[in-house]
C-alpha cells in the first residue's frame, strides 16, 4: 500500500486500540518480579466475568490452537473415545489433534454453514456411552455460524459424565458466555480475537468436574499440563516466561471493556451483525448462514454472480481493505467479513461503503449507497429500540 | 468516549499515520551531534517539492502562527504600511500580528465564505504606491475557501514592488502549490494540517526579492530571525533546539508522500473535496463557499433547518466524530469538516454516514445513504475518468 491505512476486516486477528497499543510499548520487567505479579493480580480476577465463570482463567503462551491442544491431552487419554461436533474448519482442527494423539474419534459432520443440533448430539452419545469427552465449537470462524453451546452442557449431562470442551476463540469476549450457568467444562480463547490483541495468549478455564478428570490424567505433556498453571496461578505467578507486553494489553483491554460494560460490548456486536446481514440482504447478496445460526463476530458471504476471490482482490488493491476468503471446499465460493474486537458501528459502514465500490468495479453492479441505507437503519432502529446511545 | 476511538474530522490538527507515530517514537538523539544533521539533510531538499521552489524551505520550532509571526517580523518595519486581504479569522489573524508590532495596516475585508478578486487588490495597490508588503491567506481554513494565490503574485508584481506573503498553512502538502512560478515572496506552512504531523513545526520559504529585504532590516527580533536559520540551514543544523521527534515524524511523512506522489496526493484531496461536496448536495444541505471558491483541504456547511453545535455535540457523544464549529461571526451557523493529510476517500464515506446518522437522531431528517451514494459515485465516476486506481 502507498497509503498508510489498512482496514484488517477478516475474523481475526483485529485491529488493535491505540491505548492498547501504548499499553504495551510499556518497558519490560523481570517476568519473576513483583511487577508481573502485579500485573497477574490486576488482570486475573477481571477475566472471570468474560467467561462467565467462578473457575479460575489461566493464561498460557500460545496461540489459540495451543489452548485447544491443551485442552484435549489434559484432559484425554489416549484410546479414550471423543465426540468432536464439525460444523466448519475448527471443528475439524479439534479432530485433528485428537488424532495426533491416538484418541479414538468420533465425528458428528454438520452442512458447513449450519450450526448443530444439540439433540442429535444427545441421541448420538445414548448410541455410544463410552465417549467421555464432547469437543465443539462456538463460533465457527470458517463459516461465521455461532453453535447453540449455550443449551449443549445441560443436554449432554442429561444422557452422560462426558466432559463438554468448548472451543471459544473467535467469539469468547464479543459474545455472551456463561461456562458455569450453561455447565461448559472447558472453555478456551485467544488474544487476536475478540480480545482485540496480538496472536500470543491463550484462556483456559476448567470446571470442578473437568479438573477431577485431569488431576488423575497421568500424561499431561509438560508446557500444556494445566495443574503447572492452576499452581501458579494461586501464587500470581506462571510456571514458563508469560508474554509480558500482551500481559500490558490485557490489562488495557480490560479497562476498555470493563469501561463500555460487557453488555454493551454484546449489543455493539449484536448490532455490527445485524447491520452487515441487512448490508448484504438490501444489496440481494446471499448469505452462507441463516439468521439464527449467525455469529455476531463474523459473516460469511456467497455470492452467486460474481467472484469473491476477484471481489477480495480490488478492495485490498483500493482500499487495503481485508476480508477473509473461503476454507477448504468453501475456498474462492464465501468471503468472510469480521466485525469483532477493535471495531465500531462506523467501521462497519465503512467497511460496506468501501465492498459496494468494490463490487461496483469487479461489475456486480449494486446501487451505491444501498447497502450502507439498510445497515445505516438498523442503527438508528435498534440504537431508539434499546433506548441506549452506542458510544463507540 | 467509552471506546477507545476517536474520528478527527477538524481542519487540523489531522490524525497521523501509523508509521509516522512509529517514526516519532525513536530514540532521542543529540541536537547538534551528526544524526540530527544526517536528519536534516535527508529533509532537506524533500520540501522544495512541496512548496514548488528552488529557495531554501526553513524549519522552526513553533505552531502556525509563530512562522506568520516571523514573516512579518523580518519582512516589515514598524511604520511601514502593508495590506492585509481578509477572507476570514486567518487573514484577521495577519492584521492583528502586524498591528501588535505598530505596522500601519490597510485591510481588505471579503465577505467570510468568498474568496478574494486579485484584479481589486491590483487596484487598491494602484492607489496605496506605499503598501511593502500584501500578505493574503491560501486556504482560509475558518470558511473552506481556497484563494486565487496562483494569480496573486504575477498580478501584483505589475503595478507594484510589494512583497506578496502567503499564509499556506491548511493546505500546503494537500494541494498544488507553485511559489517560485507563481511569483510569491514568503510561503508559511505548519506540520499538523496536510503534512500530518502533530503541531510544532513551522515551514517558511522565502524568495530572493524577500530576502533582500528581509537582510536590510535592522530588527528582525532574535528566534524569529530568519536570517539565523538560514545560516544554520547551509550547515545542516538549526539556530536552536530543533523539534527532534517531529523531524523524525516529517521524515516519514516525506517518504509517505513521496510513495504516494505529490500529483496523486492533490488529486485525492480534490477528490474528497468533491465527494462531501456531493454528499451534502444530494441531503440539500447549503454549502457555505461555492464551487469555484472551495478548498481540498475542508468544506464548511451551512445548515439552514438544524442547529450546527447539536450536531456536532451529538456525532461527538454518538461516534466520537469531531467536526469544527464556526469562529466569530459564523459560530454556531456553520460547522467545517476536515478532509486533508491523513485522509483516505474512504474515511470520508465513514464521516458522511455517521453525519447522516446524526443528523436524524437531532431530528433533521435525512435520506439515510443518500449523501454516502453521492459520494460513492464521485469517487467511481473520477476514478474511471482519470484512469487511475486511487491506492489509499
Amino acid at each position: 500500500m502507498l497509503f498508510d491505512q489498512q482496514f484488517l476486516r477478516i475474523p481475526g486477528p483485529t485491529p488493535i486500540p491505540p491505548s492498547v497499543e501504548r499499553a504495551m510499548s510499556q518497558p519490560m520487567i523481570g517476568h519473576r518480579g513483583i511487577e508481573t505479579s502485579e500485573l497477574l493480580q490486576s488482570i486475573k480476577p477481571r477475566l472471570n466475568k468474560v467467561f462467565g465463570t467462578k473457575q479460575d482463567v489461566l493464561i498460557v503462551a500460545g496461540s489459540g490452537t495451543a489452548g485447544l491442544e491443551a485442552a484435549v491431552v489434559n484432559s484425554v487419554r489416549p484410546l479414550d473415545e471423543v465426540l468432536v461436533i464439525v460444523t466448519g474448519a475448527f471443528g475439524v482442527r479439534f479432530a485433528k489433534i485428537c488424532e495426533a494423539y491416538g484418541i479414538h474419534v468420533h465425528r458428528m459432520d454438520y452442512e458447513w454453514g449450519k450450526a448443530f443440533n444439540p439433540e442429535e448430539v444427545t441421541r448420538y452419545l445414548e448410541q455410544y456411552p463410552e465417549i467421555k469427552v464432547v469437543f465443539a465449537t462456538y463460533c465457527e470462524t470458517s463459516t461465521g455460524v455461532l453453535n447453540p453451546i449455550d443449551q449443549l452442557g445441560a443436554i449432554v449431562r442429561e444422557v452422560s459424565d462426558a466432559l463438554v470442551i468448548v472451543d471459544g476463540v473467535s467469539c469468547v469476549g464479543g459474545v455472551e458466555t456463561k461456562m458455569d450457568e450453561w455447565q461448559i467444562d472447558i472453555v478456551v480463547t485467544g488474544s487476536q480475537k475478540a480480545f482485540m490483541l496480538p496472536a500470543g495468549l491463550t484462556f483456559i478455564s476448567v470446571s470442578e468436574r473437568a479438573w477431577n478428570v485431569i488431576e488423575s490424567n497421568p500424561n499431561r505433556g509438560f508446557y500444556f499440563d494445566l495443574t503447572k498453571y492452576q499452581n501458579n496461578y494461586e501464587k500470581d505467578t506462571t510456571p514458563f516466561t508469560p508474554a509480558i507486553s500482551l500481559l500490558f494489553g490485557l490489562e488495557q483491554v480490560l479497562n476498555l471493556l470493563e469501561a463500555e460494560g460487557l453488555e454493551e460490548v454484546y449489543a455493539r456486536h449484536q448490532l455490527m451483525m445485524d447491520m452487515t446481514r441487512a448490508a448484504f440482504r438490501a444489496l440481494n447478496i446471499p448469505l452462507l448462514t441463516e439468521d439464527k445460526d449467525a455469529s455476531p463476530t463474523v459473516t460469511a458471504v456467497q455470492p452467486d454472480d460474481f467472484d469473491a476471490e476477484l471481489f477480495r482482490k480490488t478492495i485490498k488493491s483500493q482500499f487495503g481493505l481485508s476480508v477473509a476468503g473461503g476454507q477448504e471446499h468453501l475456498k474462492g465460493k464465501i468471503f468472510r467479513v469480521g466485525h469483532m474486537g477493535f471495531c465500531s458501528p462506523a467501521d462497519v459502514l465503512q467497511t460496506i461503503a468501501m465492498m459496494e465500490i468494490g463490487m461496483n468495479r469487479i461489475g456486480k453492479e449494486v446501487q451505491l449507497g444501498a447497502g450502507v441505507a439498510a445497515a445505516q437503519q438498523i442503527y438508528v432502529k435498534k440504537g431508539r429500540e434499546n433506548k441506549c446511545q452506542f458510544k463507540f
